[in-house]
């Protein structure tokens, strides 16, 4: 167990008070900033009388030489900000886990914000990591947000930005992806192999990117397996315990006849289950249940809930990877890293289990 | 909606990049320190050539008065730092939304930190905090936690500190709890109101004083019920689902007889629940079954789980506000707001309603 003095002897304790800078350096031996930098860099140009008396002042107040390139910057905290949706979700906490191991063992904390599913919340969260002055920020868009300014604010600011599954694909800053098409087709897929044939599908009506790829993946795969696409059994609404048992609701109120529910995340699902439970059908044998995203409770619930896994923690690791690059590059943007997306996988529990 | 000119507006931009004291405007006039402040409170002994002077250099180097008390420091940022053990865990997620929505009502941000349960991520949490200038620190303490200097410093600092749930004796810093011992004496009460004679508690080896609370709760629960306190009954160890398994395969290994668990939080309860299922024992019939904290999962798993709930939002509520109460004074520790108690509530589901 390391003691609170190593922690204590890693934290620059000076910058908590006031953080010095090259300017403060010049202002108070009244030089120019250009001989202070040359000085604290050792330039022969500079007099040995000069270098003295920017190095004594440089210790009495504290300054903290920045080596990296942009040393003009104010200098690094080693803390990167992560605005996140909701840490109630367990897909977003499990996701921080992966960031924080890797930036940990690299020396950052990991500060996190979360946004609620609110625009309004999500901009007061980056305006608050830039005034903490953190060296760059990791974010998963709300629900609510459809315009961009606080995302490009960052990048203006040439702070490191990367963006793990909710990414807008218009800032064209590095994102870790999962293949949500893929994860819709492979669930589907899933379903019909199983024997089940009327297959509905719970949607969002929002646009929200990652919802329209799983829905096309469903659609895919119905094709794929030759049956028919039948637009009265895609549920278009929100996403909610709440919301997947009046879906249930609703089509047995209209005598829709369904064997079988492909929820757009897990939630939503439970809430399929429950209302299936309250009509006393059973699960898996006449009514089949597949959601995504593998929640902590999936495997807790009878029946066990079967579902996408989206590999969460190893997705904060590669976004983590993907980040320390572009903290390492001299331009985070000059030499972006792109994209990288993940396969989902499937994760069969007793909800689907009937061949079983 | 806020437009994010409005939020931009709300953000003491100047001070991302750097933070103008009174001692930058002082440095730059060459005057002292305290006919700047001066002349920014327009005190009369300053001339309006002066005060001129200092407007006008403050207004160029971005200068933010700070109107309270304390202006001698180097200004507010309106971030309050929490740190939490972790944020999978429902109870800390639902306390922290809590705080958040008394906090953002009264302007604040809310920044997480993680500690993991690990006493040197605690501590650079706090170092991070502090490092980031947060206005105060709001936390519930982690389980390897066992010295306390971190939280000590923030004290020593003077900077506003608070307490939730996991609260250290020593420091006499403000704390917002649940009376443990009520709910550990409700939990049991009810067990054996529902005819539940020989009830197991499983409890934690370590030394966390909210467990020992509900375990002492337990204990006169009994006694007050003039029922046996059988050590036999009581399993020490840790808590976690593997850990709520463990426990029933030991009972079951050297033949205890039992009719009813209480655990002491629901992770384990749940792990008894699985073990229970493993050897085909009903519940709430033959054994009944307890947690403790209302974890979101409590109210998904069959049978649904009896539980103690702790108003976590409330909690958070409660916390928030006594913390604005510090933020507001002076001196946050000349008259600190002192504790608060929160009483449990007893949740009852399936896996106890054997007489239902």
């Amino acid at each position: 167990m390391t003691s609170f003095k190593t922690v204590l002897a890693e934290i620059k304790w000076s910058s908590v008070l006031k953080r010095t800078t090259i300017n403060d350096i010049a202002r108070e031996l009244n030089i120019s900033f250009s001989t202070v930098a040359r000085a604290l860099n050792d330039h022969p140009a500079i007099s040995t009388a000069t270098k003295e008396a920017v190095r004594e002042t440089a210790q009495r107040l504290n300054y903290r030489q920045n080596k990296l390139a942009s040393s003009l910057r104010s200098g690094y905290t080693k803390v990167v900000g992560v605005v996140v949706p909701s840490l109630d979700v367990s897909f977003f906490s499990s996701v921080v886990h992966g960031i924080e191991r890797i930036m940990n063992e690299n020396g950052y904390s990991i500060l996190l914000y979360q946004s609620n599913e609110s625009f309004e919340q999500e901009a007061k969260g980056v305006g608050t990591f830039l005034q903490s002055r953190v060296d760059g920020i990791i974010a998963s868009v709300a629900k609510e947000t459809e315009t961009y300014e606080h995302f490009a604010e960052i990048k203006k600011r040439n702070i490191p930005l990367l963006f793990f599954d909710r990414a807008p694909e218009i800032l064209g800053a590095p994102a870790v992806l999962i293949d949500d098409y893929k994860g819709g087709f492979l669930a589907t897929e899933h379903l019909i192999k199983q024997g089940y044939k009327r297959i509905v599908h719970i949607t969002a009506s929002k646009t929200i990117n990652i919802f329209k790829e799983r829905l096309r993946g469903y659609t895919e795969a119905l094709k794929f397996y030759n049956l028919p696409v039948d637009e009265s059994l895609i549920m278009y609404g929100d996403f909610s315990i709440e919301f997947g048992r009046a879906c249930i609701k609703k089509l047995y109120e209209q005598k829709v006849s369904f064997d079988a529910v492909f929820a757009l995340e897990d939630f939503t699902a439970m809430g399929v289950l429950q209302q299936l439970k309250v009509y006393q059908v059973q699960v898996p044998e006449e009514v089949g249940v597949i959601g995504f995203a593998n929640e902590s409770f999936a495997a807790l619930v009878t029946p066990g809930l079967s579902t996408m896994d989206q590999q969460t923690v190893r997705m904060g690791e590669e976004a983590a990877e993907l980040f320390l690059k572009m903290l390492k590059a001299v331009n985070a943007y000059e030499n972006p890293p792109g994209k990288t997306v993940l396969d989902p996988i499937l994760i069969v529990r007793e909800s689907t289990s009937r061949t079983a």
